[in-house]
């Protein structure tokens, strides 16, 4: 590990670490927020498997929110996730007011278990925090041979359709095929950008592109404290519009709260209570050939077009912003 | 009916007909052609259900391109779809070089009862031609009272990821919910804009709109006759490239061939061979209240933000265009 206190300028200060050294980290700091050691468990593995990909920003700098939000009570940190199954391909977990991550590891087995048997089945959570890196559950399920769609809202924070005022969160979507060398996958928000870049520029007194957000009045703003105080806009237009409400409407099929009813993650002490809901499919049940076919295609695409879907690193070293790790580390 | 001969001027010349005599004229256009009884009940009643929602283009317009098809050997006229089911979610169904209006109508019972029975379930059409209205098979599925899911893809007509040629077709994904008031549901090409438009404008001599189109050498083209030869352009960019791709690889699961693979829809005698995959998942299996929720929540949409999510007319009396009529009537 290096020494945040090194030579290097504030803005780009960062501590090497290992995924172990991480992970613990990761764990330490929930326990010590309150976590049972399952959550513990839960949280730093999806954080890590973020952090690994680079995605620092919905990895362990997303892990402070949950911090917090223990502290408040957002999340419950002694959640049981209860798992229910009506029908057989059909697998429900209610998160207990806790997180979607230890949620999808109470369901997981069955889940993919379910899809093996089956051919097809569906995980729906209800009842839980915002969900991380959507692209970790896809590639989780995708590991096991199967095809996976994942999909999961959010408070809302964004306009569709050209409406004045926030009527869905980022609602993002996962999908995922396996691959010999590992699933490819992508994880998008509906939005045109993560909010996360609104509030970056606010915090540097920048403005943001047009075709973002839309300041508190409902009309198209470029300075960023507006947008933070009005909604963003999703990429695509009413088509991308479609896409979120998409979203919006099979992640809640578990039971979650609609965006427009979900309090927020960030403030409160109530859980924001909505859904998370992952389709698994196994190629082998409609085409044997399936996978082989698919590396063939991307590889075609690759050399023929220079398209690399969903490839993605998994670094053995890490590099964290200090001020993460000091809000982890300050934990223990 | 009208008289298409009457006085209005040639381009905005239309025959009014009922759904009944609509659907008689294209069951007898298709059996003149060649296509088998099944064949022509299946293809009049999507082309009849397109144009009752205003969606000639996909409806009997488009059915003149099946009647070329048929000549051609295109589609195979007497096609016999072929049912199997490796589990018991997943529904799979070669169309014999069909279209996939028959084959989804062979599988469509022993795939809502699977869906009704286990609570998702997957009916993967392969060898097929392209599927017309996309929400047609999306809205059957909902009319059951189970949420759909249903992507096909076609040949390669549109850029992806900035590529300087065509790598998917136009790729459409559909989405519906059950409703008290029948099905809302979005169907939606990959593109900016459909390829029609740009014939269109080709037709009229017309320019079309910067960010629909590549030319032939790969650069951003304004001109229809280059895009014509060129490739269309995603939604959406890099996100709308994803879902296109997405698209792509859910279509070709039951063993359809990939858009770069696939014969022209409009020329040659050999079928496109291409896909379609449709997810039905029972709300009941996973939350009870589920669509009563969903349309308080359109409610909401509607009244606070103006918001009218996939609500469809189906009109009692229909025009089409004359020369669509004489197109169809020429061939009994």
């Amino acid at each position: 590990m290096s020494d945040p206190a090194d030579a290097a300028p504030p803005e780009s200060r960062t501590v090497t670490m290992t995924p172990d050294e991480l992970n613990e980290l990761c764990e330490s700091a929930v326990l010590a927020a309150g976590g049972s050691s399952e959550l513990a468990q839960s949280l730093a593995a999806s954080a890590v498997a973020a952090d690994r990909r680079g995605k620092t920003q919905v990895g362990t700098a997303h892990l402070v929110d949950y911090l917090d939000a223990l502290d408040a009570g957002r999340i419950n940190g002694s959640a049981g996730p209860a798992l229910t199954s009506r029908l057989p391909a059909a697998q429900h977990v209610d998160a207990d007011s806790g997180t979607a991550q230890l949620a999808f590891d109470t369901g997981f087995e069955p889940f993919i278990g379910a899809a093996d048997r089956l051919g097809v089945a569906m995980l729906s959570i209800t009842n839980s925090y915002t969900a991380g890196e959507l692209g970790h559950y896809a590639d989780r399920i995708a590991q096991r041979g199967l095809v996976a769609l994942v999909t999961s809202n959010s408070p809302a924070l964004m306009s569709v359709y050209g409406a004045e005022a926030p009527v869905t969160g980022t609602n993002p979507l996962a999908f995922a095929v396996p691959h010999p060398e590992g699933p490819r996958f992508f994880d998008q928000a509906s939005s045109e950008t993560a909010w996360v870049n609104i509030r970056d520029a606010a915090t540097h007194g920048a403005d943001i592109p047009a075709g973002q957000a839309l300041g508190p009045d409902g009309s198209p703003t470029t300075d960023a404290h507006e947008a933070l105080a009005g909604a963003l806009l999703p990429f695509g237009g009413v088509k991308g519009s479609n896409i979120a409400l998409m979203v919006e409407f099979l992640a809640s099929l578990g039971g979650g709260r609609f965006s427009l009813d979900a309090p927020s993650h960030a403030e409160g002490s109530e859980s924001p209570g909505i859904g998370l809901t992952a389709i698994a499919i196994s190629p082998e049940a409609f085409d044997p050939g399936y996978v082989d076919r698919v590396a063939d295609h991307l590889d075609r695409l690759h050399r023929d077009f220079g398209i690399d879907f969903g490839r993605k690193r998994s670094c053995d070293v890490i590099e964290i912003p200090a001020e993460v790790h000091a809000a982890l580390a300050h934990r223990r």
